[in-house]
């Protein structure tokens, strides 16, 4: 029987999973924004390093209640930003049988979607991606794409394992991690400190921000303060982490950040949930991170300065 | 008997106050760069809140080695920049009875020449003051004015009297302060924080940075830090002293702060005087500094890619 999934933001990264798990065999319908027209009206062209292919969904539609079909899957891919309401947004999809897929970036992303649906399955899920949107219907995979997942907040299940065969039939690694929020901590500690001091220092590249050395220090204590407040949370990070990601860092190809791309391109922070809620979680653990608070004090007055500026344009 | 200055850095401060020592009756010579052609062509105009006039420098030289006089006073009012090496800059001008002035801003920026001139007289200036060289030969006093001067590193002396005195009779408010280096310490209270922030959130004014309240934060803390230091090195900044900052930057009209009108042009930011010696201070005091240092972390780069930029364009 074929699987039924509605994707919710048809972003890069929502978009090149939901046309890889159409690959698959699933019945993938999308919720589109602003690109409802284009994609309605041509589906979505992936070009791939692993070859280019086109995406046609079962269904395009601009809200969850035309959604005719009862949903196994809802992948939400949104953004994680204030103003996205996520349970109101995906609400008339949801039935009793449906797993909630939260493929987002940052930390307890989870919390206000478990709470409003608590008779469903929540799936946390990370990817591992380089991928763009140059133009709406259009989605340019440069590199990587494996994927993370497991229930939240912990734990394996039937439907985790089906949608991670899912996703390697179309030939995406995935892993089920029953320890998913560990996961998430490890992400953090790239995402905390690289994609905030990108934007900050000035339009910063990868290599610039590890060949600095006194940025590569405000990266290290960042990273020393994310692994304190992960073990304390219950997490713990292996100590050789930092070392790891900082030679990874450097033999990485320059490159921009997700973050400083979007901050380039006027678009909105993901600043709560790479930066608000690590602060929110030190504060209720009671970790002191003046490295964590310096950043999320001037990345949010970057933000809001940017989305001001982008509204004038 | 006329005393003889020498301007060193026609920078739009050093400008200003020259323009004024002149109107006093010195006899004031001015050491120019890029703008030599112009200075030297027509002098400098001033345009200030307190009346209009022009300023026609005793001599216009290119280096030290071409002043003819023996200097009362050496005022230096260039940047605090690591590619400027004021003792070298100067020496050709320094004859035994010469007070060097250093009208620059930051903390411990005296060092370098305190050390290369042993026997000289050193007076530490510092001024409040808010004016622009929109371009060269021509200075925009917006507001303020004072300054506050004293020896380094302590006390009084007839000279310093003397070139307060002609301050003053210039209609420049001034003060003698026998203790410089705690002046010093309460400027970089506000320098530390805002100039730094303005340029790392985005461009961000004065208002800006003040009502949100996680940046306001980070100033805050910064200002703790730097209290704590003052405080440590023998200069206890009033612990008042933060409150009435932040009130008095919230009722002050929006503003770029210097350091971003600087960054804007693409132009070098005192990085070192402001951040790199407070830290550095802090390492010899042991006293731990994580916002002041995230700042530096961030401004050594965003200083460092701006200027990159700046040569490209």
């Amino acid at each position: 029987m074929k699987l039924n999934i509605l994707l919710i933001g048809s972003g890069a990264v929502g978009s090149y999973y939901a046309a890889r798990l159409s690959q698959a065999g699933a019945r993938v319908s999308v919720l589109c924004r602003s690109d409802y027209d284009i994609v309605k009206k041509q589906g979505i062209n992936v070009t791939s390093v692993s070859g280019d292919y086109h995406f046609t969904p079962e269904a395009v539609i601009s809200n969850a209640g035309e959604y005719g079909s009862q949903a196994d899957y809802i992948i939400v891919a949104t953004k994680v930003l204030p103003e996205i309401n996520v349970p109101e947004l995906i609400k008339p999809a949801v039935s009793p049988a449906t797993a909630i897929v939260l493929l987002q970036n940052g930390i307890e992303i989870e919390e206000p979607v478990a709470a409003a649906f608590t008779d469903n399955e929540i799936i946390s899920a990370i990817a591992f991606i380089s991928v763009h949107r140059p133009e709406y219907g259009i989605i340019q995979h440069m590199d990587y794409g494996r994927i993370v997942l497991g229930m939240y907040p912990s734990g394996t299940s039937g439907k985790a394992d089906a949608l991670a065969r899912l996703f390697r039939n179309a030939g995406v690694p995935c892993d089920v991690n029953p320890d998913i929020v560990s996961a998430r901590w490890g992400k953090l500690m790239w995402n905390a400190p690289f994609n905030p001091i990108s934007v900050l220092a000035g339009g910063a590249t990868t290599a610039e921000m590890v060949e600095s050395e006194p940025t590569r220090k405000v990266a290290v204590e960042v990273m020393k303060e994310i692994a304190a407040l992960a073990e304390k949370a219950g997490h713990p990070i292996p100590v050789s982490t930092i070392d790891t990601i900082i030679t990874d860092t450097k033999a990485m190809a320059p490159s921009k950040t997700s973050m400083l791309q979007d901050y380039e391109r006027g678009r909105p922070l993901e600043v709560d949930a790479i930066l608000g809620n690590t602060i929110r979680i030190a504060h209720r653990l009671q970790v002191p991170v003046p490295y964590c608070e310096s950043l999320y004090g001037l990345l949010s007055l970057a933000d809001s300065i940017n989305r001001v500026k982008n509204r004038l344009r």
